[in-house]
Parts: C-alpha cells; sequence; structure tokens
C-alpha cells in the first residue's frame, strides 16, 4: 500500500469525522449590493455584501481603460455609491485594501482619494501586484465598513 | 547627537507611554481547526479562527502541483470542509479574496468555483500576484463566513 | 443616441435611486491609533481602528533599509506595540496578511515572527508581491484582532 493512498484516507476519514461534529447552521441573513441588478453572473460576485453590522465591498474597479486620476475617482465615486446605498459614507470606513499595477502613478494621485476622506483616515494596506481581473485596470479598492452598533 | 538617535528615542517614549494607558484586556475565546492536529507548528498557522460570530478561513492551497482545474476544484473542497467542521457552507461566505499566479487559467475554470456558491455570491477581490508560500501552488483562496446572530 | 450615453444615463439612474431608498446612518464611534499623532496626514491612514469588539491593524512596515531579519523583527514589535495601546496581546489576533517581496527570505526568518505569537496560531495568508508603499520596504503585515465580548 503507497504511503500515498493511507495519506489521502486519513484525509477523508478526519473531514467525515468533523462533519459529523459539528451542526448544521441555519442560514445567515445577508443584504447585497449590486449595480442595478443581483449580481455578476458571469464572474460570480456581488458589489456589496451586509451581515450583522458590518458591510463588505468589493474590490472595486473603474474606467479601466483610462488614466490613473480618472480610475482613482471614479473607483472612490463607485465606493461612495456603494456606502450610500446602506446609508453610509466614508466615515463608517474602517479598512481600505488598496491593490494597484502602479503604485507610484498611485501615490501621485492620492489627493483625489483623500479628499473622499475628508481627514478621517481609515487603517490601510497598500500594495502593487501583477495585475488585477481586467489585465487594462490599474486600480482595485475593497473597504470594510461598519453600522452602529 | 544624532537626529536618528532623538527619533528612536522619541519613538520608544511613545510606546511606553502607549503601554501605560490601556488596560490589559482578558483571552478572548478562539475555536480553532486545523486539518488533523492543532495547528501547522513550521509555518505557524492554523486553517480556521472562530471568534464572536465570525470565521476567519486562511488562504486555502491545494494539489498544488496539479493544473489549475485541479487546484480549483480542490481548494472549494477544502474550504467546504472547514465550513462543515464549524456547521456552516457557502451561504454563509460573505467575502471571498482569491490570490492566483495565472488569472487567465482561473477565469477559465471559474465555472468549478461558481458551483460551489449555487449562485448566492459573496463579496469579492481578485488578484494576480508573484507567488504564493509554496512556489508550486496557483491559487490561493481565503474566505470570511459569519454565524447567525 | 450613443450606446455608452445611455448606459452612464442607465448608471446615475440606478445610483440616483438607490440613494433615495437607504436611510442615513448615524457616524460610528471609531478609537484611532497612530505614532504619537492623529494620523499619516500625508499618505492618509491610521495604524489602527477599533470599532465595536473589531481591531484592523494597517498593513505594517519597519526599518525597511535593513535586512528581513530586521524588517520581521521590527514589523512584529510594531504590531505589538498597536495591540497593546488597547491592552490587547497576540493572543487577541484571529487574522494574519503577510505581504513580502521576498518570500523564500520571510520563510527563513519565520522563528522571529513564531516568538511573537507563542505556539498561538492564527488563521493566516502569506503573498509574494511586486512592491510595497515604499519600493525598500519587503515585509507588510496587517492582523485583525478582536476584543472580548
Amino acid at each position: 500500500m503507497k504511503l500515498d493512498f493511507i495519506l489521502k484516507s486519513l484525509f477523508i476519514l478526519i473531514i467525515t469525522a468533523g462533519k459529523s461534529f459539528a451542526q448544521q447552521q441555519p442560514p445567515i441573513t445577508k443584504d447585497k449590493f449590486h449595480w442595478g441588478r443581483t449580481g455578476n453572473e458571469n464572474s460570480g460576485y456581488v458589489q456589496a455584501v451586509k451581515t450583522g453590522n458590518v458591510l463588505y465591498i468589493s474590490g472595486t474597479v473603474a474606467h479601466c481603460d483610462s488614466t490613473m486620476d480618472v480610475q482613482v475617482k471614479g473607483v472612490y465615486e463607485r465606493i461612495e455609491a456603494t456606502l450610500k446605498n446602506y446609508g453610509l459614507n466614508f466615515q463608517h470606513v474602517v479598512k481600505e485594501n488598496l491593490f494597484t499595477t502602479d503604485m507610484e502613478g498611485m501615490i501621485k494621485h492620492n489627493e483625489i482619494r483623500k479628499q473622499f476622506y475628508k481627514k478621517d483616515w481609515p487603517a490601510a494596506t497598500w500594495l502593487e501586484i501583477k495585475r488585477l481581473y481586467l489585465p487594462t485596470c490599474k486600480l482595485e479598492v475593497e473597504v470594510i465598513a461598519h453600522f452602529p452598533n
């Protein structure tokens, strides 16, 4: 008997055992938002999901064939529109993750982004990565926002 | 006295001052899951941590030496197994972060992923990055799931 | 009339419609932390934001011109200092996201990181990416920590 087979069997056994211990939880309530429809059925995602008092906004892109300044403005306008759909604004944003294929370009146009936050800064992480979902996009931003308790 | 020294001293002073202001919080309750053991002691992580009504699932990889379709199926099966351990399923997933070294390959095999969600899409961010923990892995997916309140 | 114009008008209409449905939420309470000041006004972020019982710590860098071992130690010391400011420690960390431009170097010096967690591992995702905010930085780590309920 090969070691590989033993390991695989053991893995299945562990998973099966795990299954039997946990009681099935009832579904959660989710308040989803997408751009005028129930979701992007092609890619398989929605623009935002609210559950409890947390709002998760998807990585947002805009005007991917344009220059960086246009993309920055477009991305934050779309995040603002998403927040507004839930009665929120940038004051409710606690975490921002920014992904770009051109960090220098993003830093150069940061003033456009900063106007949306009005000096009420979130915790943030910025990364330069190889490419986004669409090869022409230079910027994708996701945020987590919270509702009042 | 060098400016560098002044800045370092100031930094230490600030940190020290910070320490004295905050009252030590008691530990939190965490319900961890790993594959048949308490964690990956070599890398220093666990597959999932539940605290309160939130479940954080680690970046999950599978069958790293195989083709992309096999990796996609394997990754989502492992996420499904992790969710099941807590009595959850993909309905409870609110956010997905997908990291791949081959975005075109992932988009090509997205139908495999979409079957797990059954048209109940999460908020999502997809990025093409340089490499994952293991150089052979092409796909790593992490999700946040919530329990009913 | 161009299709592009119709699509744009439709988009504006949807956004406008969305606005009228959601009631404006009151602001949330945020407890921010930065290094001896209210935030980094140049980049537009703060080191950490607490809301409810969740603490979001920004992607943290340290000693960017030094070797990897020095950066690893520095990054986790700064995260520790941030946690301490809120009366927390690494026991309260539930999720870690680690971004590096040198995965092999990070893996090599993982023992330095592991000492901070004291075998109480978080859920984690590690990625090798093209570059960080500053081109000399090799490592950036963000964590989510929870307060007791």
